[in-house]
């Protein structure tokens, strides 16, 4: 009857040093959030089938971790496909058990619902490392919500959350989908093919502005219309510069409310915030997923490569599922990252009160026990950590391993030791 | 592709109001454990199958959410069973997963381990009232440890955590199974017949000892039997004299450090309390879990039926699941339930500070909007929860519904208020 040791494939077990980490993470984005007026809420982790395979979910939905049906239900014999053997399954994300819980509890909740969702979903992954097949995601909402107010909210709440972490400085970039069609649109580019040309520019990154229109021209795009697409980067800057060239130079294919609300957006977050930023307008910001319909925006830690969230409005996405249009903007945060970037760089808790620890004698009375039990009982009452254990027999040894725990104070206590 | 609304079968939505609530009590059990020397640990909600079904999990091994094989793994065509289809569950308690961390992490563990171990489990029940298919476990264990301080430990950071919540006494009754044993051989029951005694005894609560004394000699055990056993609780109090009563009166069925290590636990306990409430020994005190081996202990709040917590030691458990024998002790608090009666008595979280909201005129200006952010970002620093939200059409009802929400400040801005 002896177990098999290790976690279930590409799961992993969290030791006690990195859960001081995630324990510390968590309740700094709870209490942040809470400070913007945001609200806690759980939907389950297991989901219909049917919700996780609505083809919201896109690649993620071939991810699923199926479960079985039960009882009377399941007939095993009669089942030709995976769909006939299970009723529900993990899942995948929060934004579709989001999605359903809105809609199943709208009349109780706030108007707008600012949401803070933390839980853990579940993707049978390839393994690598690194990444694994729980994690944990925390996502920001608010819903119901159609003006620039929400924008604002999402981004400076989370830009405060992560000026609280160990980071010296970090950008956040600011898009607008409807400036990017207008761009394309702008230049030439077919309306039928702006995903294509938007899953090249997103590469900017990597292959730069000359790789991004070599690519483009092989593509088989018009080089006018490469080169004018190409002239609208170079011409405008990441600030505000940048959102005031869009509006007079797209006029006819931009809304010139789009810029001004971008315009607002920034300014108003440059001016309220409180943590060492910079909310950088950046046309080429694409954000892969097609729902956004308006402001994208991702956070970025200086020094580090990869983005440690993102998100943006998605106003159609919640009507498609549930029926009701509903706006929506939601910053989604990066926490296995977060958490991941924290212990490679040695964090240590901060604020944690001076840990101690009573090492106490093997022939100690009940007395002096007694006595060290009550210390302890004051000691705490008055906000410290106290641990108490028996000294082993490599008292040395057990020394050490209690200051590797982050215990400051050893106290040895015999039944002579005045406390 | 419209959604089913409701959670699966079972499980349930937690709303922002039951969720505040959770969030505390969550926050005031990591708090206090960790005062105590306890660490958290997390291990993944998904388990081997055959750690799951090793026999350990009693009755709970027939609720399990099982989970399909993925991949060229699964062969429907060639499946007989369930088994055949599945290679991993959804944990039912933490038990199984608590044994398979520590037997794969043992090395990298603190000596004793005090694990802290809060998450969801899973069990495919019957649905009924007040019990669903996810709900949220916290046990504490103290691994590695055979002495009564862990026991004094547990019980100490339990009661000092039921004392932080808002109830305004409570009880701790304790036993250990030992002296259990020890009563049933003394009374002259056959030792393979203990089990049976126990579960007779465990009735005590409900139907007396009159009720208990006809079950068990209906059951067929000897009149003489049953009287001694029956003479034995008369004569006994609950307090240490009757841990005391035991020692005497047991003679040569209970070694004597059994009740001298009971004796200290009740006394350390009682004079290093911090909470309001009495630690009883109770000798009709069962549990039912039968790889309990030593000390035994249920908490229940003065006023409410049932318990809110028990455990006890369990020192042959992971031994037999591990290999390797290992002393162990927990707790297990009962999240849900605490939660529950909180909810049905209106508790309001303590120490909140006052929330605020700024509600906006629709035709503010930019300038204006600034100045409200810069505002809320001070406040906000100083540690108050500010939200800021545009004015509806019905604006009555809006502010109706945040004082609902807990907004004690609500503030209009107009263009022309002076914040």
């Amino acid at each position: 009857m002896s177990l098999k040791k290790k976690p279930v494939t590409g799961m992993k077990d969290i030791l006690p040093q990195e859960m001081e980490i995630r324990d510390y993470v968590i309740g700094l984005i709870k209490d942040t959030y809470k400070q913007f007026g945001f609200t806690s809420m759980e939907a389950p982790c297991v989901e219909h089938i049917e919700n996780l395979t609505s083809k919201q979910g896109g690649d993620n939905e071939k991810l699923i971790f199926r479960i079985l049906k039960r009882g009377e239900k399941l007939k095993i014999e009669e089942a030709k496909e995976e769909n006939d053997l299970v009723d529900s399954g993990l899942r995948y994300d929060l934004t579709v058990p989001l999605c359903r819980f809105y809609s199943n509890n709208a009349n109780e909740l706030p108007q707008p619902f600012k949401a803070l969702h933390i839980g853990n979903v579940f993707r049978a992954d390839r393994p690598q490392r690194g990444r694994f097949r729980q994690f944990m995601q925390c996502d920001i909402d608010i819903l119901g919500d159609p003006t620039f107010l929400a924008e604002i909210d999402v981004i400076l709440a989370t830009s405060t959350l992560v000026g609280k972490l160990d980071f010296d400085s970090f950008t956040i970039r600011i898009n607008d989908r409807r400036i990017l069609k207008a761009m394309a649109a702008y230049s030439g580019f077919p309306e039928d093919s702006f995903t294509q040309v938007f899953i090249i520019l997103d590469k900017m990154d990597k292959i730069g502005m000359d790789g991004v229109a070599k690519e483009l021209e092989e593509s088989g795009f018009a080089k006018e219309s490469v080169e004018k697409y190409m002239d609208l980067f170079k011409a405008m800057g990441n600030g505000i510069d940048g959102v005031a060239y869009c509006k007079e130079k797209l006029e006819g294919f931009l809304d010139a409310k789009v810029a001004d609300d971008l315009t607002t957006i920034i300014e108003s977050v440059m001016q309220a915030k409180t943590a060492n930023f910079n909310l950088e307008f950046d046309p080429t910001l694409v954000r892969g997923m097609s729902y956004y319909t308006g402001p994208i925006f991702e956070i970025s830690i200086d020094g580090f490569a990869g983005s440690v969230g993102g998100g943006g409005r998605y106003d159609e996405m919640i009507g498609k599922f549930t029926g009701t249009p509903t706006p929506a903007t939601g910053f989604s945060i990066g926490f296995e990252r977060i958490v991941m970037l924290l212990m490679e760089r040695g964090f240590k808790v901060p604020g944690a009160k001076e840990k101690k620890v009573y090492l106490l004698d093997k022939k100690l009375s009940n007395e002096k026990l007694l006595e060290v039990m009550k210390k302890a009982a004051e000691e705490r009452k008055a906000g410290q950590s106290i641990n108490i254990a028996y000294a082993k027999k490599n008292k040395k040894f057990q020394k050490e391993q209690l200051e590797k725990e982050g215990y400051a104070v050893i106290t040895e206590v015999y039944n002579d030791t005045v406390l």
